[in-house]
């Protein structure tokens, strides 16, 4: 008999041989017809896998991340079946999951041209096939086999992927009449696919090289029902209207320009006073909470970061050096050495502590230009950062305090749903992408858990995404369409204030090394305000919006009444403009509400008369007549409540 | 009979022969008496050279920067006369006047090490060499026996000079038992050297070049008159008292690293107070005056330069480039064509013109690490900057309005001199200092002019210190104990908009291509700041004060009052602090005052009885007693006033 070991540390016997899926139907039918994959061991197997030594084992659905991706491969294999059915003699090259959702495939179509016709016709065939429930069978074979196998077919793509696996590991698998070199794992039958969507056709050059030929990538998502797929796919289309990048024009929020380079924003007008307003709101908080500002160079010789210990291990993602009187000068990728170089400026003592700065830094990062997108990936970032020096002593509080700053910004932005997940270290990688300290990283992400846990923060451990010197908790968020971005970061420190030598005088006037707390609870602003404009649609509230009010008279004559608005408008720090064009109001009200002014008061006879405004909300249209002054005031408590529209 | 024209356009006919000292006799005995020099047809000259020919002719006296220059040159060699009266055998380099007052002469001793005893001594042998009234007489001489003269004296760093020299306009001067190699001019003759103070002692390497010898340098400055000396005496004291670095340190407002990189400021909490404030004030001012705000990028590829171009004209005063993706990407040292950018980012039609947008952007610039000094020379430059893109017609009130502004922020900050400086283009340098454009240039200089005379601004015009791209306004400001800073300018600029095809639409549907301003009333928050400590002695205003108000408990007891009026004055916006060390009240009155903190406010007894505080002004001691509200809304008037103090 072996042992399985459950995740709830429950131990049951079973015989050698017997798979996920025995275990699972053993517990019940309903479980096991949800069974997708099984964590075997830390590995994740096939679920109808035999299991030949003592495990731990934990069963995989639809509900955990290896469910999804076993799902979307295995419809990978599945649209492979239905291309070879309805294409004979097409070549396949490989076929992941993605991150994102869905699947996709690289295949030869031998020059022939794939559209949109075509993708109705696989989805149908998918159909057809996943109703014969066809298992996914999985056999080990040599390398002699295979290579003999993929050559009777003449299948340069698969013998090309053989030439760098090893005899002894490779697996083929065969659903209904189609068979792929795959190291898996699959989910049992074809059946489970039951709402399938192919999503796009796009070129792909073979290995990603464009010295080599082209291949046609098809791209789906598949769920196992029709009510997820007709939710994803509404989302899609409300993401798309939300689009950032295209919003991010229409509303004339940023833009960008090839003589100032790629992944390099220029914020226009009215993106910037999105900035300065969530500037402000960040500087009134911090200021609140005990942090002090301070302002620092981009740039910094070698050294600062050869004793960060950034150089040379992220050098990557750095921008290049520039030499200059014989040293080299960087970039600031981050702003932490600056902020240690301000710690140490003046000597500190206990009574100092903590000691908070801030500093809405901008820093440059290089990413590979192939993986810039709108706002959410680029290489100059805005970024709300202060850092936080702390005896181990006030560290739970001062981690707490930060925590407490991100639920008060997530309920100033209605962002309803997150999650909090602490990055632990990976022991194996110490001394290479973690700075190779043990026992502080076991004490300092201990210090963390505690915290989370006291304060009854839901969260998720995952090990090996620490930040190169401590743990570090990300928050992931949820836009108002239910996409997920990752928001920030809220990092432990001990490694830098040791490279820096940092200290103060503790009460014991002895020299005592100082933890800090890396924080940035709004991000950048790039990705802050990309995630912004999904969230609202662009339809900002009141406090955010580039302009609150449009002043619209009906006709010339009302101009001077519209000009003595204006300025009560602007006296009371209201953003207001007047549509002072020739054109009709009905064109006027049309053009405002195109670029989603909150507000738009029209002026006629009526109003001038009675001293009142015939306001119209955005989206919503008519919303009565008011007095001047009682608009102002309530448009005014709005703005001060940063409101967020019912 | 040779022809005289006056500044005046006055003209008067003299002998040939006839010299400016002449001319001044002959006008009054009292002007000849202050005549040091005389400009004779754009060039300066020797006031009792003869003229032969036609000239132009503009006596120059003290008053003029020209006069100073002359009359410091001439003390240069009056101190060489007493150098070499008390230590013969020395050998001179070069003796020049400084622009920032004074001169100096590069003496080798022969190995004596020179201390401030023999200065006195100097000092008192020049004042005896002077009242002998000794003419400079000037001496036109061959090369041939100007070089047997020095070889004669063995003299190889004259002959070093000569070697340099064309036979033909070669000069001696001779005043007294001294003869010296000079190109001149100089004043008239020794006795009008009526205060003279020796400086300072240097070492100064031979052509600057260290694997030269070492020269002794000897710095000294002289007047027409002793009150004159001492004024300046007493203006130098006080500046040291003042000097920006010394009390930047001390009132922590910022600190630079040697791991960040020289020139490259680091600000302290107590700096970036300051600088929030300045930028708030910026930002309400701007927008008042129609401007909309920016956020741009640090950095660009070199074809944006390319396109300005900055690129190749301006490449010393860039950083080097990083090459990255095949590109090179700079650092920006200015930011408008970032700023062109944006404005060309979208169709522009006359609604939207005068278009001004603004932002507090950060440049870096090099300069050689030898010139950097404290915030006045720096790499790295936060500068107060906006670009108005206008038409022809709109430029006269664009220009004026942002001339307004500065008087505006003069009157703020309590600068009562100041000249603004037309700087005009070199029409022999077109091409390479400035932009090919002859008939733009003129034409914009005559706007430019016609503005500040309409305007009624005292200003004096400089030709050959225009920007590359049009002329502009350098203004120059006294700090509050006399000393002379460039704050900034005001440029027009009608070249790059041809540069980068920015045009928009006019009331005829045509294109058209605007003007731009370039301005930046309130300079470099690094130059500003440096002038503020100095002009404020580092006692700033309330409103600017990074610490506005300490709160000083006369012991413990009281700390629950302080702390509740501590809570009192942040809710009114007051920047409080309380000072809980467990010391005597005199000793926190000291530090207290050392921090130049404008309001301390004592508690005890009785003031807590009374709900009352004591007040004391830094510098002033005891202010009385007020009501808690009283002394609140008493100080937010003081701040929201922007009062400075009486």
């Amino acid at each position: 008999m072996i042992k399985v070991t459950f995740p709830d540390g429950a131990v049951r016997e079973y015989q050698p041989g017997t798979s996920a899926m025995d275990v699972a139907k053993s517990i019940s039918e309903g479980l096991a017809k949800k069974v997708l994959a099984a964590n075997v061991n830390g590995e994740v197997w096939d679920a109808t896998r035999p299991i030949y030594n003592d495990t731990t084992l934990k069963l995989i659905t639809w509900d955990d991340k290896d469910g999804k991706a076993t799902f979307w491969h295995s419809s990978a294999h599945l649209m492979a079946e239905a291309v070879e059915a309805l294409y004979p003699g097409v070549k396949f090259w490989v076929g992941p999951s993605l991150e994102t959702g869905g699947f996709y495939y690289d295949i030869d179509f031998g020059g022939k041209q794939v559209t949109e016709d075509d993708l109705r016709k696989l989805e149908a065939k998918m159909a057809e096939l996943a109703k014969q429930s066809n298992p996914y069978i999985r056999k080990e074979i040599s390398k002699a086999d295979a290579v003999k196998y993929f050559e009777d077919k003449s299948d340069e793509y698969k013998l090309d992927l053989l030439s760098n696996l090893q005899d002894g590991g490779i697996t083929f698998y065969t659903q209904g009449g189609f068979t792929d070199l795959c190291r898996g794992p699959h989910i049992p039958q074809t059946g489970l696919i039951k709402a399938i969507r192919l999503t796009n056709i796009a070129g792909a050059y073979w290995k990603g090289d464009e010295k080599n030929k082209q291949l046609t990538r098809l791209y789906g998502i598949s769920f196992p029902n029709q009510k997820e797929l007709d939710e994803y796919l509404h989302m899609l289309e409300e993401a798309k209207k939300r689009d950032h990048r295209k919003l991010g024009k229409e509303l004339g929020i940023y833009t960008t320009n090839d003589d100032i380079g790629q992944g390099l924003i220029l914020w226009m007008p009215n993106g910037t006073v999105i900035i300065e307003e969530l500037e402000k709101l960040a500087k009134e908080t911090e200021e609140d909470a005990g942090y002090k500002r301070v302002v620092t160079p981009h740039i910094a010789k070698e050294n600062l970061y050869l004793t960060s210990g950034h150089l040379p291990y992220y050098a990557d993602s750095m921008f290049p050096p520039m030499e200059m009187d014989g040293e080299k000068y960087y970039l600031k990728a981050m702003n932490c050495p600056h902020h240690h170089k301000i710690f140490d400026a003046e000597p500190k003592s206990y009574r100092q502590m903590p000691y908070r700065i801030a500093e809405y830094g901008t820093c440059y990062r290089y990413e590979q230009s192939g993986e810039l997108f709108g706002l959410m990936r680029v290489r100059c970032l805005h970024m709300n950062d202060a850092h936080i020096y702390c005896t181990k002593e006030q560290f739970a509080q001062e981690f707490r305090a930060v925590n407490d700053m991100y639920l008060k910004y997530f309920k100033i932005f209605g962002i309803e749903k997150y999650v909090m997940r602490l990055s632990l270290h990976d022991p194996e990688k110490l001394g290479q992408k973690y700075v190779n300290e043990p026992e502080l990283w076991l004490e300092t992400e201990e210090l963390v858990r505690n915290v989370l846990i006291e304060s009854n923060i839901p969260f998720v451990e995952v090990k090996g995404e620490g930040a190169f010197y401590g743990p570090k908790i990300d928050v992931q968020i949820w836009s108002a369409i239910g996409r997920e971005f990752t928001l920030a970061t809220n990092q432990v420190d001990f490694a830098q204030p040791r490279r820096f030598n940092l200290s103060f005088t503790n009460q014991n006037n002895e020299p005592e090394i100082p933890l800090v707390i890396h924080r940035a609870p709004l991000g950048t602003h790039e990705r802050f305000i990309g995630f912004l404009l999904e969230h609202y649609a662009g339809r900002f509230p009141l406090w955010l919006a580039p302009l609150q009010v449009k002043i619209l008279p009906i006709s010339d004559k009302f101009f001077p009444y519209s000009e003595d608005l204006l300025k009560k408008l602007r006296k009371a720090g209201i953003r207001a403009e007047i549509d002072d064009r020739n054109e009709k109001i009905g064109k006027k009200i049309r053009d405002t509400e195109l670029m989603k002014v909150p507000y738009m008061l029209v002026i006629g006879e009526k109003e001038v008369n009675e001293n009142k405004v015939a306001i119209r909300r955005h989206g919503k249209g008519d919303a009565g007549v008011k007095a001047v002054e009682d608009f102002i005031a309530d448009a005014v408590a709005e703005i001060q409540e940063k409101r967020n529209e019912e």
